[in-house]
């Protein structure tokens, strides 16, 4: 920047008044964040009776290492959280799917910004979980076997990009062969076993933490994030993208089992007093493209069909019983090709403003 | 900036120059982020033989599942960075030690702020590495079994923290239970077989895909960040907090094992013409307290006491082939208290600063 200023004119005026412009507001390209960092939440801690000697068991031998009398913190979730400059009152906490971690909501397998970043622009406290077993919440109080086996094509069917090593037509995601490879990439898998108990407490202690929000799920924490709902007042709504299993029902009105090519889905039954509580909060789900409404030979689709048809059922019951549910089939709104991560699809940004629009709308912002 | 003022009221100078100086510095309250993200670099793919059948084996179903002819990519690094408005030229690249993962970098376990957010601060662009088969990068193409033994009290001598249960006296951790426990929880398990070879390919891709940098290592990666400088031109400066092991030597310089109490620490040979580009870029060598000068039956402390002995004569090698090697027992300038975790300890922002006037020092800002 050069500035050659010869006399004092009104043009200083407009100097000074840009400068301040440019500095206070939100530019487009400028993140402002007042806070961020990371901690644990939850988890438990596991010890090994008799007592540590640390002169005959102080040294690292990964063969032969005395676990007497030693702790083992784990079972915890691990956050990442930004807070903008003038942030909304309401934080929004992401809660990630099966297999994934909070990568899902940074950057898109394309390279885009993910919804961390922005709904930051929009001024939102954003909470960024990994679940406990997972990603930087890797260490478990209970071992596992990690089997490294072979399954991109798989979750390529399942999380409805195409089916086989086939996109299917039409589908939001980059046909850049670098983006299917960050998008496999982000991937990660279980450190322990998965226990959802462990996964709804260390998230209820992280609204515990920090307060009323909103919660964001995707796919897998869908049904966790009922449950969680269940027993944490600071949750003040959900958002809940693609929710695939553990919805829940009050006792006596749980649908039957729905069968699909591949398995069945079933429901969870929990008292009236406690399913009530769902009746109490705003809630959104949305799915994408590519369910059918009839019976599939294609898997990666079929399970969906009965996911959309629970999620039918479930939004009815709590209806029925007063409360506020919104189900958006993300065609049905005119956003057609998205996959089973409409928060990094090609359209995510009319995702996040359709997202935007409704938390205005709750007074959720 | 530039400013060529010739006549002008000194008030409207003032106004300007407050009102630039409030804009473009770097406010304490307020981390200015121009861009940030996340992605995976390096890995490797594995594939199975056959050809994957999309309605035969596109249902999940982890006890029963066909991998004929399916992909997994795994192997990689997984990065999150964040570039800060007005950003210096070269990014720090944080790489984490044994055990841990980006977490290393960011909240302290008593709740301050971390490297990642005191270096965007300094305006520099900040990079954080897990390696592969580690935290949020955790899927490899080789399994692994993790056995979740309880072994903290192990740690927290080898990081120097104290002996057994007890802290160190002075010891720059806070006393409050709950930073203790955060810190266990920083740990986080390898999910695949640990090879240096593929962590060293992903550091070294990072570097090809972001340019010239400064590599930061810390523990178990500072041997591996001498070797992934071997074979990747962009790294500009290495600083390394208590590097543990893999040092290397010209071939004909090794100096013999040197045992301590649980083991013995080997160097490793590289042929003078790779190893001569260690002389070529400036290196800073952090140690914390608590580091004897003689044998001791405390295996916490004695590992430590070689690695030191090997620094030393690392740092003497290097200097006599005309390297710039700077070796820095944090004690000997003042610094005392420190453990194995120096950019997390209490005085985290002395550590920084002292890292700050080297990079000046050396043109690395």
């Amino acid at each position: 920047m050069k500035y050659i200023i010869f006399s004092i004119k009104p043009v200083y005026i407009f100097l000074i008044a840009i400068t301040f412009y440019s500095c206070s507001s939100t530019k487009s390209g400028i993140i402002k964040i007042q806070e961020q960092g990371s901690f644990a939440v939850g988890g438990t801690v596991k010890k090994s009776p008799g007592t540590f000697d640390p002169v005959e068991h102080g040294a690292f031998n990964p063969r032969n290492q005395s676990t007497e009398g030693q702790t083992l913190h784990g079972d915890h979730g691990t956050v990442f959280y930004q807070r903008p400059v003038n942030a909304r009152e309401l934080p929004l906490v992401f809660w990630h799917g099966f297999g994934q971690s909070m990568r899902t909501w940074q950057t898109t397998p394309d390279g885009r910004e993910g919804f961390q970043s922005i709904f930051l622009r929009k001024r939102f406290p954003v909470y960024l979980i990994d679940q406990p077993r997972r990603g930087l919440a890797g260490r478990g109080t209970e071992g596992t076997t990690i089997p490294a086996a072979t399954d991109d094509q798989l979750w390529f069917g399942i999380f409805r990009l195409g089916m086989g090593t086939e996109f299917y037509e039409g589908v939001q995601f980059s046909k850049d062969p670098q983006a299917l490879d960050q998008f496999f990439r982000q991937m990660t898998p279980d450190t322990g076993p998965l226990e959802i108990d462990l996964n709804i407490a260390a998230v209820s202690a992280l609204f515990d933490r920090i307060g009323p929000g909103v919660l964001v799920t995707h796919s897998h924490s869908g049904g966790q994030g009922w449950l969680t709902a269940l027993q944490n007042q600071n949750i003040k709504g959900i958002v809940s993208y693609e929710p695939g299993s553990n919805f829940v029902f009050p006792e006596g009105e749980v649908p039957e089992p729905m069968p699909y090519l591949g398995g069945q889905l079933s429901a969870r039954a929990v008292p009236m007093d406690e399913f009530k509580r769902l009746t109490e909060i705003p809630i959104i789900i949305y799915y994408g493209d590519y369910i059918p409404e009839e019976v599939t030979q294609n898997p990666g689709k079929e399970q969906w069909r009965v996911a959309l048809a629970m999620a039918r059922k479930w939004t009815e019951t709590v209806k029925k019983h007063g409360g506020d549910v919104t189900l958006v089939p993300l065609p049905e709104i005119g956003l057609e090709g998205n996959t089973h991560f409409p928060m990094s699809d090609l359209n995510n940004k009319e995702v996040a403003d359709h997202l935007f629009e409704w938390l205005k709308e709750k007074g959720l912002d």
